[in-house]
């Protein structure tokens, strides 16, 4: 396991990131170049395994909430995520022991990193979704653990802050956060899920920043040896790649605080299957020929045909020749309390959850003898 | 002036109000109803001359923020206002010796007298508009005073809050604040422009509630009387009648949290002259045959023909006799930069601010000799 980030870790967290947000989660090179400009400046970042973690010890789980598209336009300010976590200890009178991590997918998984380090406490190795999802509600903490998002708190790129006392439930919780974020430019800072190590290990999906991270070191590798890297990362993840192609239309608008659209990716075989993906900052359905072949909870990645690197939302364009892969999801989303709310009808597709098949690699057994 | 307000004072304090507000401030008769309530259970409300309050007394404007479309749909709770005030004090750590008035318009003229009733706190006589605005930033504490509108609390009818502890500007504020209004169903308490005695006294446009009761007094008067109703309005606040006629279309939409629309009457004269008035909670502007007649910052308001009482946006509707008049905004609203944020520019028409001619009666004027 991860037992500290340093400059050379970096680049495959990014890229395993990168895969596991599936297009969502932030840009992961721009997040990848703030970590690497901390790093740089502080020091490497201690990862606290979530065994370590004290059941009384107090925790926050920060990530920047908003649209990807808005996000690589108006860049961050580099202290949104810390001044959120230090506005919400004045607004609890509270010192949390440790940091978290919303969603291990983009950016996002790098965020955290970024503002442990300001802040001068370590990043837990683990996540609140094992990959990315669009909306607060969205995360094992709630649909689980029953943990509320409020307090919580949101900091845009100057001086703005919000502070959210109450809320009704989660699903107010995100209402209220997206037009927030929306009134800050479409990508703030997000500070909340204030709870006790006891109940973060019981909820969390644990180690998936120490898979990012190994995941990133196998397409490295086999970049290197030139392997079929996006076959390899179909191995690593127990996931199938289902179409080789490239991309033939792009329908994407920043909306109400997501990005919002669909890609149409046409197969290099003879036969010119076509995949029709929809999105909400994440990759939430696909169709082949018209078929439904993948949905939400599964994870549903894109990357470049030739080097396995991610392709999020926001960088979607036409003629990029890329590789699809169905990734089975972690099993804590896959209870039917979770796939009420990351299921596909939580998105509005009238469609079942037929769960793509294989599991997932645990964690721990894929990182066995791997660091 | 008003000393106390008593369950007899209300309905002069709705109507009064009510033209003041232009068409906004929320609906009277629901404001009136509400203070009714608290005042049949907790007695009657100190009034606080402004001269009488402390240089370093602590203060705080409270009201509604939304669409007044909304408001008369998703009725109000009654502790948003009260809420919001004890939030702001505990976020501050501080106590407030009284509450301020943002603007002297329909439902927003009565809830901080409910908020201090409730909290048990005078509410000062006086207000930040001399009538109703739309946007937070449209306040004589801010174009006038510089005083900041954060930090600021933000309260639904639920449980859910919200704390804003900076902001970069006023804009910001109403943009931010506009945002989450809407997250909270259109219609949401609002407690900020914290201040001390002598600022309020600066800035504030004294004694606006004492005149919006003497005023409808006088209305209550004129009807007893069988006065001229609508012109007797208008010689009470030096303004002019500008059309008696009827209501022959309205266009009215809740978009982004304001009322938007227009509205057009026709005379009841052989030339059937027509009135065109356009509104974002309060009415902006008024054609008359196609030309300006008046603008923000002077006062277009529209009373029923016959009895001169306020028809506000939410309730405009075709087929109702109406008089219009236009009256001279109060002086702090002409300077040069009171108009760069309340004239009609900063609403977005291109025309220049002519004043409707005549200047207001002071408030003290108008009241003396006359409670």
């Amino acid at each position: 396991m991860l037992k500290e980030v340093i400059e050379n870790d970096i680049y495959p967290i990014a890229l395993g990131a990168g895969i596991l947000g599936t297009g969502g989660g932030g840009n992961p090179y721009l997040g990848s170049v703030h970590l690497r400009e901390v790093i740089r400046t502080l020091g490497p970042q201690r990862i606290l395994d979530p065994r370590e973690l004290a059941d009384d010890a107090l925790v926050a789980l920060v990530g920047f909430i908003g649209a990807p598209t808005a996000s690589i336009e108006k860049l961050s300010e580099g202290t949104e995520l810390l001044r959120a976590l230090r506005l919400l200890e004045e607004h609890l009178e509270c010192s949390f022991a440790a940091v978290g991590i919303i969603e291990i997918g983009g950016a996002n998984a790098m965020g955290p990193l970024v503002a442990g380090l300001q802040a001068g406490l370590p990043t837990i190795d683990a996540d609140g979704m094992g990959r990315a999802f669009p909306e607060v509600q969205m995360l094992t903490f709630v649909f689980q653990g029953n943990v509320s998002p409020a307090p919580f708190v949101m900091t845009d790129a100057g001086p703005g802050s919000v502070v959210v006392p109450h809320v009704a439930n989660a699903v107010w919780a995100e209402r209220l956060s997206r037009n927030i974020a929306t009134s800050m430019g479409a990508s703030a800072g997000w500070a909340g899920f204030v709870m006790r190590g006891a109940q973060f290990k019981a909820h969390a999906i644990p180690y998936t920043l120490s898979l990012a991270h190994a995941l990133g070191k196998k397409v490295l590798e086999a970049q290197a040896r030139g392997d079929d890297v996006p076959q390899t990362i179909a191995e690593q993840l127990s996931g199938r790649l289902i179409l080789r192609g490239k991309i033939t239309d792009v329908l994407r608008r920043t909306s109400r605080g997501f990005a919002r659209g669909s890609v149409t990716i046409e197969g290099f075989g003879r036969s010119r299957e076509q995949l029709f993906i929809e999105f909400q900052n994440e990759f939430l359905i696909a169709y082949l020929d018209g078929e439904v072949v993948a949905t939400v909870p599964d994870l549903i990645c894109i990357v470049t045909e030739e080097t396995g690197e991610p392709v999020t939302t926001e960088v979607l364009h036409y003629g990029t020749r890329v590789a699809v892969l169905v990734v089975p999801a972690a099993a804590a989303l896959k209870t039917p309390a979770a796939l009420e709310v990351v299921g596909p009808r939580a998105f509005g597709y009238q469609v079942s959850y037929n769960p793509v098949p294989g599991n997932r690699i645990g964690c721990e057994e894929l990182l066995s003898g791997e660091i």
